[in-house]
């Protein structure tokens, strides 16, 4: 198992990560209070936590609290990359607050070689329409790149100056071989993660983000009470990582196991047909007479994780597939039809969404 | 000797540091094209270059040529630091070209343990007042601070990706226990280097500057012409550094040696008389006798590089001095009076300067 911001790779033992990171497994009180946000947190995607049982205390007493998740903007967005802005989402729903979301042009350009500063901005501009599709509301979302509201440098430079480099070297795992980008980043990160905080006055954040990203929040909480900074320390919310079509632990953009957003239908059933890893059995007659594993067919996760939001339709797809009444082929097209119904209208809300954006995004000072 | 952009010690041997540096001596060719220029620059004190014969070439036909120049800002600025921007504003007379100055308060913040965000800030905006005070022309003089005008960070950060860790590792000799501003701070100061070329299109641009600020100059060169960066080779000319009062081989804030431009005229005349290192003999009958040593009379130097503009004037107190005709108390009221004439008008452009500081400010984008 290998685990850093940039880098995943193994069979993934997430309670030995929450030992190893030092989190906290996320409780049943706090799952409790979750109950009427999107399944993606109420089934069990979110494992761990830092302090985001203070932040729902903190919200509960009326307190000022904020999400803040970036996005580091790729040429094409998937579904995995979707999981912590739909979170955000369902806790503005929920809990009527604000989101805050940095996009890290920067980040990408750094750590990826062959991408230019012009194609990582246009990126970005895309990625934004993406994400305002997800339905945010205009009046409680805040949105910015780093390479255009760029006083999000003033804000890094205030964390640089606390962080050594032997620190990041030994947090991240840096090479001295790595451009000057990739040791300054994290400071940048930290200023992503505090933003909200900046923005207003000091109050509990909290970042839904996957667990190999935990990195970031442990040194940006590390440095947020310090002098000349004076903040909450952030809170966090970790993802395991939604596996690819595969089976895979972390969806990624090359290969065939991944669903992107820009998929057309015919594309999306190719897809799943193909290649979603199965938990049926290898013959018909097989299936019928032993049923299918839900624990490893990539379909039913998907379903549980994002697309089937309503409990007792999850429930009767897992029992009939558990007990060989319902095929792979059956599974699969109840996959493909929630899928394709997802991404038309998520095309209509992305076409909509560049009508609107400029209500989004945070004027440089 | 020791030499770098943040250090400079021992005895400086400059024939030695531009066989060192790998730069070029100043010409009698040069000289003569600078002869109605500054005595600063004429007299001697800039010794060294990096094609500058091509700037001034390239100027005489007409081309665009810029000058550019920062000032990371302290409390106070004294004598020594206005040597850079009195040559930035005779070579935009002579030349009748742009002036650039970047107010790179965040590389004060990363260096500076005790300075605080908010004071590196607001010394920039006095230190800005210092610099207009010069006379700088404001409809071709632009200047920016890092903490406001934070567009310089898309830069910088086009830049960053170019330059390893090792490198600036080795160019600057940093320690893993140095804040990550320190290494990435020389992508900023690329991106001053080279900002007159991104602000308009490419052209060539001098910064007059100390030779330990060299290996800027250095770095900047090399990354200059890359890919997605497309620009000049930025030039330099390199100064030798005016000595503190005591004859030390640079003026530095702290100690008694340094003049500031905030002195009143009691405090100049009291740190002239009290502590300019003499030339002259150790009596009055001896020094009329022998006469008085003008290489390291401090005093003599002062009016030499910057107080006395009048070259007969000059050679007439140089006769006097070292035939013993000329006391060193006469010598040193000499310059109190100039010293005192120039801060006594430098005072009036500084209140001046806050009525029109705004046409020298470059805009966010």
């Amino acid at each position: 198992m290998k685990i850093t911001p940039w880098e995943v790779e193994g069979e993934l033992d997430y309670d030995r990560l929450i030992k190893q990171f030092g989190t906290t497994p996320i409780s049943k009180d706090i799952l409790e209070k979750l109950k009427d946000c999107h399944p993606i947190l109420r089934r069990g995607l979110y494992f761990s936590h830092r302090d985001f049982d203070k932040w729902l205390k903190a919200s509960a007493q009326g307190k000022k609290v904020s999400v803040i998740i970036g996005r580091g903007p790729s040429q094409k967005m998937h579904i995995g990359h979707l999981i912590p802005f739909i979170v955000a989402k369902s806790l503005q729903d929920k809990f009527n607050c604000d989101v805050y979301i940095p996009i890290s042009d920067d980040e990408k350009f750094f750590v990826k070689k062959d991408l230019t500063q012009e194609d990582a901005m246009k990126y970005s501009k895309d990625n934004i329409l993406d994400l305002i599709a997800l339905g945010f509301n205009p009046k409680k979302t805040f949105i910015f790149q780093d390479f255009v509201y760029t006083d999000i440098y003033r804000y890094a430079a205030l964390i640089a100056k606390k962080i050594t480099y032997s620190q990041v070297k030994a947090i991240f795992g840096l090479t001295p071989e790595k451009n000057i980008g990739w040791s300054f980043y994290p400071a940048v990160q930290a200023a992503h993660i505090l933003y909200p905080q900046f923005h207003t006055r000091p109050h509990l954040t909290v970042t839904p983000t996957g667990i190999d990203q935990d990195p970031f929040i442990r040194l940006t909480r590390d440095i947020a009470t310090g002098k000349e900074i004076n903040l909450e320390k952030p809170t966090a919310i970790h993802s395991k990582f939604i596996p690819s079509l595969y089976g895979e632990s972390k969806m990624s953009s090359s290969g065939n196991g991944v669903i992107f957003l820009s998929d057309d239908p015919e594309t999306i059933k190719k897809k799943i047909n193909k290649y979603a890893f199965s938990g049926g059995q290898v013959s018909i007659d097989m299936h019928r007479k032993h049923g299918g594993n839900t624990e490893i067919d990539v379909s039913f996760q998907y379903l549980k994780a994002i697309f089937e939001s309503d409990d007792k339709k999850l429930e009767d797809i897992k029992q009939k597939y558990e007990a060989g009444l319902m095929l792979t082929g059956e599974l699969k097209a109840i996959l493909i039809d929630k899928i394709n119904a997802f991404l038309k209208e998520h095309k209509i809300k992305k076409k909509a969404a560049e009508k609107i954006v400029s209500k989004f995004i945070i004027k440089n000072s």
